[in-house]
């Protein structure tokens, strides 16, 4: 995703597909799929400005990342989806 | 749009005309078109003061920029409409 | 209008009179015209001042500015009607 | 009104009797009278204090001011009404 | 009441008792008495700390004080009803 | 209260009883009882960081405090109710 | 827990199992079990900064917290179930 840089302290993020089974093998419709809450990152702004300091950022790209289920937005890059979200909405960074 | 000159950290930005068919071919009523998403920057303000710190703007014109669905304002300059938004709207730059 | 002083970060605009007819003729009714958005600032504050730091004015006097359809507070004075507002409910500058 | 002492950066303002009558002589009943949106200043507080630095206070008594039809708090003293508002309540001086 | 030290920029107030008679001499049943608005301190706090600048409180013990409507806490200390408010919901001192 | 240290500008605070007759010796059913707005002091936290500056605690353990009736969080330790609260919702020390 | 990093001032943590019989022995239905608002810090954050300040955490791991009923977002690593708070949600911490 080298062609979308985001602004500020925004992160891209590529969710991880919701499993398309429970684990007792029934498959899911489309509605009632949990949305992912995991993901990994593909590329980070330059970090936001506060009163004249530059804060690093804490994640960088290929970071596999936790998020709330309402974080972010949901952005459509030739034809694939990610969301784009600020870092504070990253809970952690999964080793 | 030489014409313009936002205000402080505001940007003025030319939406990308929405759609008018479906992939497959089908006419989309004017009501029924998603609003665009996506715009190039025509004029950037000076950038914002915070605290005696100047804080310099990350678009320039030309810029294909992503950003919000309802982010800014609707203005009409010469016929053509534009939409004027914070920098701080803009979800990242389209390379 | 060198009668009145705008206090702080403070503008007086005199909005640009709505149109009275359509592209097509027809005479508006005074309840359905649209509130003008482009006037002429004819006053400004001297500023606001921020932990010590004065911000000065962007806009001066004779400026052709564009803002938001419910920015400011209407204010007659000797008989016409203007708009006092913040600087930063001003969009931008029409040059 | 030497007699009352504004705290912070409050100030004292005497509004302007409201018109009793239209200008085409209807005498107005109490209720329909529009709530005078000028004033007189006739106390103001020492400025308020942030970030250790004091901001001088840009009006001084005897200032006739505009301000919004609900800024200020309603006192009486010795039997008159009197505003009691913000500095920042206030929109500007009329010259 | 050296017996209550408030807390920050706080002020124990010893409110004016209400009216018991409209001027007309119509004794006001319990519920249609105004609460009233001026009062005296009796107990004020060491002031507030803001990023590590002490703010200095701008009202002593005895000053006769005016105050908004809804301002402050009742509290009862020994059988007697007062109020605890900041400092800043203070509007002015009675001289 | 050795046991439990308070986060940050907390302070646990154990509630004095409620009273469980009224003046004239009626028994209140508990849900009629008042929730008590006194108690004393039993752990402090080690104070708030504010931009670089350590704000100080201005209780202390053993203090009598008088708090909102709504103030903190109840908690229990060893099946004893106490209250968890910011310092800013203390209102002052009965001395 | 090693394998998780929370980022900024977050704080994961593992809750005690809720009870699952009252006291008097019956077993409690799983919709009417309390949230626990007792756990055990496994992995915390590198901290947050503030204006430049970075401010070092108060909890580290292994200690034993209490926290509001309804503070931090629930994760599942690995199968268990953790909470993901801010330190600012954690109420203090038991020795």
């Amino acid at each position: 995703m080298a062609k979308f840089k985001p602004l500020g302290d925004r992160v891209l993020v590529q969710p991880e597909p919701a499993e398309e089974k429970t684990s007792s093998g029934i498959i899911i419709p489309d509605t009632a799929k949990e949305k992912p809450q995991q993901g990994t990152v593909v590329a980070v702004g330059a970090g936001k400005v506060e009163n004249g300091n530059k804060i690093e950022m804490s994640v960088s790209n290929g970071d596999k990342v936790l998020y709330g289920k309402y974080a972010g937005t949901e952005i459509t890059l030739e034809g694939e989806e990610y969301l784009i979200m600020r870092e504070s909405d990253i809970l952690g960074v999964v080793a």
